[in-house]
């Protein structure tokens, strides 16, 4: 089974792990922007060739889960670090307000219908987490959640935690690679990009009122975050941590964990068939022979 | 409604396409194999920005549909063109031999439930369009359809085109862009890349006895990629039938026509709601005195 690679970033995997501990900042003798644009140019071209074998061999399937607060760049290093891959291996999925159908389910139901199949790449953007996010800091969407008893009072969330490592776990032992990427900005840093989006006209579109309002509830969605990462950063499914008031940095981080999971796997070009290649002279004969 | 941009390979929308007219071969006097791979590089530039305007914009979906005999390359087209987008805004689905439940449904629906969202682009590897090709060369698969009729004697394929051009005219009506390109691969070099595939021990995997049998029928795969395409190419859902024998020139075209379909759509960037925005610097007060 899949076991984390070890980076600064790796959220403590015995349920120790304690926000305070990770900056949202780079380090300060770190890599300069110019070195990290290179060093993920370097990771992409990596990808493009693990994610090749890994197509080839068609047994691991990889899925990467991106939470983080808004602006704090989960498109955009979607975008930069995954743009080098070919499509055909490659999906993305964005969940949003879950409609009334998907309600209609338990709360690993929609995602279960987007996992990757063998051999491809599945991203979420946002996940089945924001059922432990969102609605821990609004608790009343339960009640909009049709649920035959009354979920307020119980253990709820605790229970969330386990059907997650549990669900995760499953997934591990039948060959999906797991990362989870919190894109962990800080609140004045989210300040600077929601001000860029209000300024300038072309990222106008990008502002949404609704924004605001979940800005006001900064410390419950830290703590709840908090709470997810620790309950749920396992060697089979790892949370990493990830500094996202550099974007520069962020995404060459997260390249970098990526790149180095899938080299741990030793994915390899499948053999051919030795039936079939016994055969192959005899059909080079015969389209010749034409 | 979209309509179909004109390029040299254009099937005739009209009903009178003939394979004929339509060369597997580059002309003489076209771009050299630099000059062509600068081009792709230049669609794929131009590319990445009409795919961010279709996805903030949000209105019209693309769907790219490519259909070929084996080895004319449409993996690799569509790996070498699509590469530059950003996954989030793409979808590549492979079909092959339906599974027991897709037989269960008209041929139809296990593409229906894969067609793009507004905004994105979709690619359907294969397509129903199987329906016409592969069946229709071997119609003995009709039988285990379980269609509810004796349908050799009757007019199955007039009417599996029908239903086909239907569904594309209810789609293009509902904001669907429909490009469809046959990578027209001569028989010819079809025999050159199997032996590649024979003699390279890293292509070996890809090769499959079966294309060997599906060779021999190559004059009746002909006849039924001309009757599809001749039924079927609209000019609100055309047909492109790309000279396949020179893989720079096919990956070029087949960029160039989706660029050139792309921009007659004249996608912009969505102006932001009148009232929200004489709510900004409103907003942006707020941010500043927290």
């Amino acid at each position: 089974m899949f076991e984390a690679i070890k980076t600064p970033y790796l959220a403590e995997t015995n349920g120790s792990f304690s926000a305070a501990q990770f900056s949202t900042n780079p380090p300060k003798d770190g890599p300069d922007k110019k070195q990290r644009e290179s060093e993920l140019q370097t990771s992409i071209e990596e990808l493009k060739e693990l994610q090749r074998r890994l197509y080839a061999s068609n047994s691991y399937s990889v899925l990467l889960i991106f939470q983080a607060m808004d602006a704090a760049g989960k498109d955009s290093t979607i975008r930069a670090v995954m743009t080098g891959i070919n499509p055909a291996g490659c999906q993305v999925y964005s969940f949003k307000k879950p409609s009334e159908e998907e309600i209609d389910h338990d709360f690993l139901w929609r995602t279960a219908k987007c996992l990757p199949e063998r051999g491809r790449i599945g991203i979420f953007n946002r996940s089945y987490y924001e059922e432990v996010l969102v609605v821990k800091v609004h608790p009343e969407i339960l009640g909009s959640q049709r649920l035959p008893f009354d979920a307020k009072g119980s253990n709820i969330w605790l229970q969330r935690y386990e059907s997650i490592c549990d669900h995760e776990l499953h997934l591990a032992r039948n060959g999906t690679v797991i990362l989870k990427f919190w894109l962990n900005v800080s609140k004045e840093e989210q300040k600077q990009r929601f001000l860029k989006r209000l300024r300038e006209p072309e990222k106008n579109w990008k502002f949404a009122a609704a924004d605001m309002h979940e800005r006001k509830l900064w410390d419950r969605y830290m703590l709840a975050y908090e709470e997810a990462v620790r309950a749920t950063s396992k060697p089979w499914a790892p949370w990493y941590v990830i500094p996202a008031d550099s974007k520069s940095y962020m995404r060459m981080q997260v390249a970098d964990t990526i790149v180095h999971s899938l080299k741990s796997l030793g994915l390899e070009y499948p053999e051919v068939d030795q039936k079939l290649a016994a055969k192959f002279s005899d059909i080079e004969r015969v389209l010749e022979s034409e």
